[in-house]
Parts: C-alpha cells; structure tokens; sequence
C-alpha cells in the first residue's frame, strides 16, 4: 500500500476492480463477475454458481433477530440469486465463523433453518468451514442447475421491453426499520413487514416458471432496491429504463410501518432492499401470460409492470407527473453514510 | 438459545452438528462434510469443492505479512484442499469482507495474489461478493474437476499401510513463530521457514499424479499438522495409526528458526499447522514407486513414509523408542487456548 495518495474505493469499484484482475468471461465461463450468478461452462455446463457473505452488525443484528431468522434471510437472499438466473438449487456450501464459547442452540438455530428452508427447494448442504471470528460471518456459496434451460441474465433487456416485478416491495424496509425502531416485532400491525424481513420468500418457482416461458429477456433478484438494481439492469443490457413510481407495488404492510415511524413506504420499496423479488424484462405484450404464469406456478404470487426499457441514457424516475433522473438510492456498502 | 446450561461446543462438535443436520452424504452427493472436499454425483459427477473461511487477527495477520502474501496463502490453503482430492482446479468464488475505505492497492494486491496463483494451476475466478466488515474476511469456495479419476478420501485407508507425507514439514509453523517474535523476515537464515508460511506451495501436481497411479489409498492435506490430521485420516478409515517421530521430515529452516528462538522444530512439524504437504496412505511396497513418480511429475518433490495404520484404536506416536497416544496437538478454533 503506498502512503501517498490512497485511492478509496466504492462498492461498485471494488468489484469493477476484482472483475478485471479476474479477467471476466472466456474459454469454460460462460458468465462471470457482475451477474446474480457465474454461469460455468465446458464439461460444467448448465451450473450457475452464486456466493454471499453477512456480517454480524453489518447484514444482520442478533439483537433484532433470532438465530433461525438469521438463518433464514441468509438462505433466502442466496436461493434467490438462483432464482434469478431461473435455476434450480442443487448444493450449499457454509462458511461460519463463531465468537468464542459458541452454544449448541445457536447453531442449530442458525443452521437448521438453512437446511430446512434450503432441502424446501430441493438444496443439500455438502460441505463448509468453521472457524473462530469476533462476530457471526456466514459465507454460503450455492450451486444451482439449469438443466436444459439458458440461464436468464442482466444483460438480455432490449429496447422497449416492459420492467415487471414479482410480489410487494418495501415489506423488508419497512420491517427492519420496525425493529431499528424498537417497536414490538409481534404486534399485529407490522407482522408482515416484520416477516417479510425476517423470513423473505425466495422467488424459485416464479424464476424456474419464466425461464421456463422462453418469453424473459432480462432477469435479477431486488436485493438492494429497484432504484439501483433497475439501473444495473439496464446497463447491462445497453440501455436506459423508465421507472413510475405510481405503479410500484408497495407493500401495504410498509405504508402501515410508515405511518406508525411518519418513515417513507414509497422509499423503502425503491431503496430499501432486501425484498428478494424478480425483476424481468419481456415483450409488454406478455406480461399478461406471464403475470398469468406466475401466478399459477408460485401460488398466486402477483406480477406489476412498474417501467420500461428505454434509449436511455440513465434510468429516469416518473413521479406525479415529473420525469427526473433516478438518485442513486441503493446499498453501497463502502458510502460513508452505510451503516 | 436457553439460559440455562449453554453448551459450549469444540470445532469439531459443530462440524459434527453442522453435518447431521445437513443429513450426510446420499443421492446426488458421493461424499459430504468431513472429508477435504464434498464430491458431487449425479449430472455434477467429477466435481469437489472446498471452501474456506479466514479472518484478520484469527488466520492471518496484517502487521506480519503483506497483502499479496495473505491473498497467497488464502488461495493455497483452499487449492491444497483440491490436490488432497486429486483434482484440476477449475472454479474459484471469492467473497471479500473489508473495513470502510478500501484502498485499491491493498485490494489489488490481495486479489491479484490469488488470481495469479490460481491461474498457474488452471483456476478461474468466476464471481464473488464483496462487503463492509469490521475487518478482512476472506472466503474462497473453490470447484474442482476430476476427469475420469476417483477422489481419494480420507476414508480408503487399510491396515498396514504405510503412511506418508510430501516435503518437508513444520517450516511454516517456524515462519509464523519468527514472525511474532519481531525478527526480521528479510534474515536470510530464516528467509525458508517464512517463505513456508507466507507463500505456502499447492502441491496439485503431486496430488493429481497420485491419483492417476492408482495405488494411493487415502489421502488429505496437512493443514492443521500430522499430530491432528494422521488421527482424522485414521479414524476415517476406521483405523489406528503409529507415527514415528525420528522419521518425520523436519524441516531444516524449521531447525534453524528453533535454535534461534529456542523453539520445538519437531512441534511445529507434527502440530504447527499449515505446512499444505499431502498426506497419504498406500501398500508399503508401493512407497518408492510413489516417491519416484511425486519426484518426477513434482519437480523434486520428495516423499517420506512417517508410520503406518495399524487397528489402534487411536494413534500412537513412537519416540526415542517409546510409544504413547497421541496428544491432541492440532489447531481447534475453539479451544480455551486458541488465539
């Protein structure tokens, strides 16, 4: 490290960076860094392969959540990587590391709700490291398989193609900030913002169901928010994108946290990350059929078209009439103003 | 988690928990927690993956090595795991956990250190996380490949066999013990021992060649040193083992580092750890057919048998002509006295 002149790096720069000294996509990589998932290739075709590391105090707090929560989200937030590309689960790798003293109760906690929820899609956990560390670390690394189907990826959007999402968003904002809050986690009013926190859904069946439909151009999971994972799509694909707020489907138990906190529900579904929902672009004459096929084959799970594809450049948001470039508003870990 | 009674497990005890809950190997999983790599099945057949979890201040420190050299070490710890296996590294996933500023040097080094080494051996960077972390945290998930060979396990052993190890032992223990001791790293007389331990070298040709020549019962890496690691591998083999102290290949640097600290040479080679040597066992008349092929296919590798299995139970090792059990010398992350 030179004392001179050290270059911060953002979120975005860091992985601009990795990506270039890892040499991106070629030879037996069909997909590399900068998707929901790599995409191997060669005698490893057909298997996507995502990872995610959680902090304590940085992706989860023990004092807001139980160890099976913890368990859960980080799962979820996994599996729906997978769910993204339209894949199946297939294997989980666990890396933890545990303060010292560590008790039998939390680890069962923490890692059976990861098995539990993980073999409910058909995910076996095969092997791991454990390690000694001053806070909770949870590294899980999955692979999933896309048997004979091309994985959807970021990059697929074209010109004009209508922006859908599955499901409510601002639920997982909204939860958290209810807990940040101090407020009773089991009181009726917030239970399923507080849910859709703790124990979020990971969109496998809808994933599977669309890249099943031949009809997705483009796919990703909302880990961060629409207002940045709407612009990372729309990168990657070349193009701009409109976003209109009014069609936003925000979760009804967001506006209920937002007028017990006077918090922001409309802000929570744009930036508060964390709703593990599918983002897809496709022909605007299908969303019908696909909201139809969602619908059927992930229970009743709704689809909203909330934007477009557009020449762009940049990714504008409409709002009571008045188009204006999207603030960057998702999660960068490396802001100064990231928690 | 109940207030009362907490139980306070040994790594080994979550390794065992982690394992039943995930359910063991079966279906689709040839072998699962406990051996150096899961082995997948079905359409994945002939993959293993590792994955390993380092932390600042518990695997490595930053005041005693340069980022490049943590990034090597990270990345070797996790490519012996494949040559354990026998395998061709092919895929590698890092998630990255970094204190607020990042700076690009640091990062750069850090990474380009594993990438170059991994792509020495055939490994390819394929994806990654990268997060905000109170300190460095380093998981790699490495895939490797295993053509149409078998992965050794730790399980094949059979009673006789001799076992053995490659290169020289106990150097990176010595390295790490000079290191915290303030010396000089540059010191010329101990310049071995902290190249054992700073840039600890794969042995992935030795690995490969010794499981096309088909006559390697078992095998693992020695990664928390012979005194933990003989009695792993024999207890998988649901053996016995005697290690016979006179024959363990100490390494000089390690002789010349402990006569300069008044260290234990032969401690840090039977329990020092991290040394990255394989481990394998084999017909005894095998053993200098095995050593002339390692020889030959790595560079001069040498190979030296340090005991046999036995029916046990238990290890002994054999000292000055005395025999006693094993003690339990290796590195448990959450023992009372672990740093």
């Amino acid at each position: 490290m030179t004392p001179d002149a050290p270059t911060h790096l953002s979120e975005e720069e860091i992985i601009n960076l990795v990506a270039s000294l890892a040499g991106g996509a070629g030879g037996d990589l069909a997909v590399g860094i900068g998707d929901d998932c790599a995409v191997l290739g060669g005698a490893q075709s057909g298997l996507v392969v995502t990872t995610d590391l959680l902090v304590q105090g940085v992706h989860f707090e023990l004092e807001l959540m139980s160890p099976a929560d913890v368990g859960h989200r980080s799962m979820a937030a996994n599996l729906s990587d997978l769910a993204a590309m339209g894949a199946n689960p297939a294997y989980g790798f666990l890396s933890l590391g545990l303060p010292a003293h560590p008790q039998a109760a939390f680890v069962s906690q923490l890692v059976g709700s990861m098995v539990s929820q993980g073999r409910t899609y058909g995910l076996k956990l095969a092997g791991g490291d454990t390690v000694k560390s001053p806070q909770v670390v949870i590294n899980l690394c999955l692979l999933g398989a896309m048997g004979n189907l091309e994985p959807l990826l970021r990059s697929g959007g074209r010109l004009g193609d209508a922006v859908c999402v599955t499901g409510l968003l601002g639920g997982s904002g909204a939860g958290l900030a209810w807990l940040r809050a101090g407020r009773d986690p089991h009181d009726p009013d917030a239970a399923d913002a507080v849910a859709a926190h703790c124990r979020p859904v990971p969109r496998l069946e809808a994933g599977r169901a669309l890249a099943e439909s031949g009809r997705v151009h483009a796919m990703m999971d909302l880990s961060d928010g629409l207002a940045s994972d709407l612009p990372r799509l729309a990168r990657a694909s070349g193009l701009g994108a409109l976003l209109e707020a009014e069609r936003v489907p925000v979760a009804p138990a967001a506006a209920v946290v937002a007028e017990a906190l006077q918090g922001d529900a409309l802000g929570w579904a744009l930036a508060g990350g964390e709703d593990f929902e599918l983002m897809f672009t496709c022909d605007p004459q299908d969303v019908a059929l696909l909201t139809d096929l969602v619908m059927e084959e992930a229970a009743g799970l709704a689809v909203t078209q909330v934007g477009r594809l557009t020449q762009g450049p940049g990714v504008n948001l409409k709002k009571q009439g008045k188009e204006e470039p999207i603030t960057y508003m998702g999660y960068d870990h490396f802001r100064e103003s990231a928690p």
